[in-house]
């Protein structure tokens, strides 16, 4: 069969945690997505002046680092949990006193997406706030991609898919980004519909909708911001630092 | 939570058989989408006279069905399996005298995804073929609606996803239909930006590609017509029959 089948191609989008082992490849870097609002955070701390940030799939984890001193971020649907010094908005990194601090993190899906992929090739951080920086260096490295997007529990998530797009479509017009999965066709399609207006485009998703509820507009505004930092966060050894 | 995040929206799309746990409602009904060829093939084969389809997960399973002198249709990777009556082509069934007859039928996607879902309150086939009827019977019962697309191997797949979208843009201009998840939603915005040239719109996708190298455009161009039949193909009791 044609390669497609067997998923060799450059440029791959996984929507969904739950589908990496289906789209799990050796040779590639991962890009884990979370726009709303893990992986917009984690930019946003490091460009403010955080020092390493460890991401934990579970809140039993991050509270063995909170006992032990710790500054540690929690979320769960949404919300900051009790106890904890962070939630998942990247306004309260912004505001936190973070300069040189490791943070413990655990998030509803960003850092599930984390942990599923931690023993890829390398694993990056991307949200729109360092997707030029991003967009360049994977230029620069010259390996296949696999957009890994952490969804929302495990369902198809449509800010991170257009996000998927948006470093597809810039990708995709340099020599040799050009083969690219269904999945990465569709988010480039996505994008391109969506991208003239975000705001607009996402008003009607579940997630949007979620974050509004609890009040969140500011910090989705913060997270559709371009550029805002060109920190590309790297795991290494279990945590993230900058590259 | 918003109801987004469990999952009680009127349309959900679920973009691959793997994903099918996730999605699952006991209320749904399930539509099966495998736009090239499985669905298509099962609408043609029931307008030109079909009287029952057994869809079977495995090779096995249909060699069994053979060996007793059924009619058995059976596909994998494209191609249709040596010491079969049919493969997955539409057209195999449109050119085969098949007035009356039971055929069972297992390929590489579209079967599988039948399996998945067999439980569902009702499982029913969708294609261009049968999208007008499809969608007036969808209104007509107005329950929710989750459209299960086959994909490829439990990749993420384009046409299938379009399909699903198309259905999401009729169906949703209706009262109690506007009610969509994220998936829905990206779904419509893919069927959006490729229904004025569905061809051109997956020239690059991975699965026309491998039909394409197969020498199966014939059958690309015949399943994307729409409205060549009114039948609705149902699950009952293992088999498919008309509704």
């Amino acid at each position: 069969m044609s390669e497609g089948a067997s998923g060799n191609q450059k440029i791959e989008v996984c929507f969904t945690p739950g589908n990496y082992p289906i789209y799990k490849a050796d040779d590639a870097i991962v890009v884990i997505i979370d726009i709303l609002r893990a992986t917009s955070a984690i930019c946003a701390a490091f460009e403010h002046g955080a020092e390493k940030i460890i991401p934990v799939a579970t809140v039993a984890e991050a509270t063995e680092y909170k006992k032990k001193g710790f500054l540690v971020g929690a979320e769960r649907n949404g919300l900051q949990l009790e106890g904890f010094d962070f939630g998942n908005s990247p306004l309260s990194y912004i505001n936190g006193n973070i300069k040189g601090a490791t943070i413990v993190l655990t998030t509803t899906n960003g850092t599930q997406a984390i942990d599923v992929s931690k023993d890829a090739y390398k694993v990056v951080i991307g949200s729109f706030l360092n997707i030029t920086a991003l967009r360049d260096w994977l230029i620069k490295e010259d390996r296949r991609v696999l957009l890994l997007c952490s969804g929302w529990k495990d369902r198809f998530n449509l800010e991170d898919a257009m996000f998927a797009g948006a470093l597809v479509d810039q990708l995709s017009t340099n020599p040799g980004f050009d083969d690219l999965g269904d999945s990465a066709l569709a988010a480039k399609y996505l994008f391109q519909t969506g991208f003239k207006n975000p705001y607009r485009f996402l008003a009607n998703s579940s997630h949007k909708e979620r974050l509004a509820k609890l009040g969140l507009k500011d910090d989705i505004k913060y997270c559709l911001q371009v550029d805002k930092t060109s920190v590309i966060p790297i795991l290494r050894d279990g945590a993230l630092v900058k590259m």
